[in-house]
């Protein structure tokens, strides 16, 4: 046969195959309201397991293709189900009940210390708030439970203060929501009391900057010194003579420095992500990310159904992230954003029938970023 | 109808799918076939996404279904042309010429200091090597590059010396395998030159390692002090009367000191894994864990068909990571681990289609990873 004819007979079997796809979707409608008239549950994993493993048997050589085939099939029957049921009645009135307004903090809690990198973060997403510095993750979380602080900001990518775990972890324990997030750039410039490039014998900074910049100082031939952060390093050089702080434009502003040489670092797009985090679930209605997190047992494939049901949505992941449960061998949590906002019903009935099958299903928020 | 006549129902469809999806992958067989004669690509873009348009519009209300239900179907068919034309040569090539030889090095590089988790990762992966210290990853990478070790060993989890990105950026930039792994419990002992607890007034360590012991210290009434690692704490102490480094007993060991008390962390399940990274790929015939990393453009469903190929093939993804694509708006860079073994054909065919079809494939290695 040719390629055109190969061509249209594969179009024949396309056809065919939607078309008993779409039947099976009107059935699945039916099976819905079925359930629905005699109270059963929509997922019936005997019976699911079953056909999986009699459509594996049947397909031959084709049998672990088949099987994903039909996972994704029974999948999306089972979304259809959902829908037509309203599953997720605790998550639908949550997202209801929340806040649509932005809310003015007055006060927000921070990571590290004035003109840190999480203060640029902070002042940016909140101009008019007063930033109160904590040294740790979990400081913070307690700042805004006890009423210290309205929200809390905290780096979550490329940071050095400690694990992006540590906040989901923290998340969780405080049942907080992400209320909005910024993305910034990690410029480092140099900065210093004195005015002139040639007068600088030392230059301070976090070590992980000095590596970032190593090039750079070598070509200027200055010697290096660590500091506990970049911020601490601004604070040092403001009070000594020919030396110099690698920190941010912010850092520099904070304690009075000249700025002599500006995007130091060997290279460029280094970009660290900043979550704020509430006791109340906020969505303003310019929301546009979504987090989730939940666990999928270890069976193959399971992760890979729940992804198609965001791509059949039309929905794009901006992050993936897998981990470990601990003490749990071989059963993983997954940190998930993606772009979308629950005031869309699709959106959020995807997201009402995944609360009701994942099991340690959480919906962290929906939020705008900003970049 | 009654549930019952509803699924004798979709039994039937279900049949008639399977029939159907057969016969498609037969036209695939020889497609191939026909594609090998004339020399065509089997990737051809603009009729998969005409195919997916036209399967999304008449589908209705359920297109976003269909079309990912036909994104999988072609990959399906793309998978077993791939897998008759042997696709992949030069993966393919590479892997055949892989040692096969677990090799006993004699030098292996490590981050921090003596008595540091990393050391304690090395001693059990390379009982006979002898380490060499380095400040940070870089210096690892150049170190067994220019000869002066054979491996490298680097923490990748739950690491405070630097981020994973920055170790998966030098595999690729030195074109370098990794050849083991290990995955240590992160256990802190209350060591000491004094014998007796009460003796104690400060407790020297990281910060990192003085939040996860907080408890205890509190419940003890001891001051607290920080250091740059562990390691180095377990030094400081070992000079110092009636102090204490909170670190592991390997560095404990290391510093000559007493054990106070053991697994003084706060909670549990704190674990971090290391890597062994060298020069030549090694496939240890043992090898159960596959590393990979590869971008994905940003159009639904792509990252969730390429996990339905792994799925399809029973392979069980164990770890996957997003990373955004610096400079290129919403492309992402995915690492990902698996189990598996390219000794298993039906892998290494999945592999070497995969390296064809995607963009900033990398294979990074196939080892075994101790617990």
């Amino acid at each position: 046969m040719t390629l055109e004819e190969l061509r249209k007979q594969i179009d024949e079997i396309d056809d065919g195959i939607l078309e008993l796809f779409l039947k099976r979707m009107a059935c699945a409608k039916q099976v819905a309201e079925v359930k629905r008239q005699k109270g059963l549950p929509i997922f019936n994993e005997t019976r699911e397991l079953k056909i999986l493993d009699d459509v594996c048997r049947k397909a031959g050589e084709y049998g672990g293709q088949a099987r994903i085939l039909y996972a994704n099939l029974m999948a999306m029957s089972r979304e259809a189900q959902h829908s037509a049921l309203g599953s997720g009645t605790e998550l639908r009135q949550a997202v209801l009940k929340a806040s649509r307004f932005p809310n003015k903090p007055r006060s927000v809690a921070c990571l590290g210390e004035k003109g840190s990198y999480s203060h640029e973060a902070l002042s940016r997403l909140y101009p008019e708030a007063e930033p109160v510095f904590f040294p740790d993750f979990p400081s913070i979380f307690a700042a805004v439970e006890n009423g210290r602080a309205d929200l809390g900001v905290l780096p979550v990518e490329n940071s050095s203060a400690g694990s992006v775990n540590e906040v989901y972890d923290l998340i969780l324990k405080y049942r907080f929501s992400i209320v909005s997030a910024i993305s910034l750039s990690v410029r480092h410039c140099l900065a210093s009391r004195e005015t002139e490039l040639h007068e600088i014998q030392t230059v301070y900074s976090h070590p992980q900057a000095l590596r970032q910049c190593a090039g750079y100082l070598k070509k200027r031939g200055v010697s290096s010194a660590e500091c506990s952060s970049t911020a601490g390093a601004a604070k040092l050089a403001a009070g000594k003579r020919k030396t110099a702080a690698l920190c941010s434009e912010h850092a520099a502003a904070q304690y009075g420095l000249n700025i002599l040489d500006r995007n130091v670092q060997d290279s460029d797009g280094n970009r660290t992500r900043f979550i704020a985090i509430g006791q109340n679930l906020l969505i303003p209605p310019q929301a546009n990310k979504i987090s989730l997190c939940f666990a999928v047992p270890h069976r193959t494939g399971t992760l890979y159904t729940v992804l198609a049901r965001f791509a059949a949505s039309g929905l794009n992941l901006t992050k993936i992230e897998s981990r470990p449960i601990p003490g749990r061998n071989f059963e993983y949590d997954f940190y998930l954003d993606f772009s979308g906002s629950v005031a869309d019903p699709k959106t959020l009935d995807l997201l009402c029938a995944l609360s009701e099958e994942l099991t340690r299903f959480s919906f962290l928020g929906n939020y705008s970023e900003l970049e």
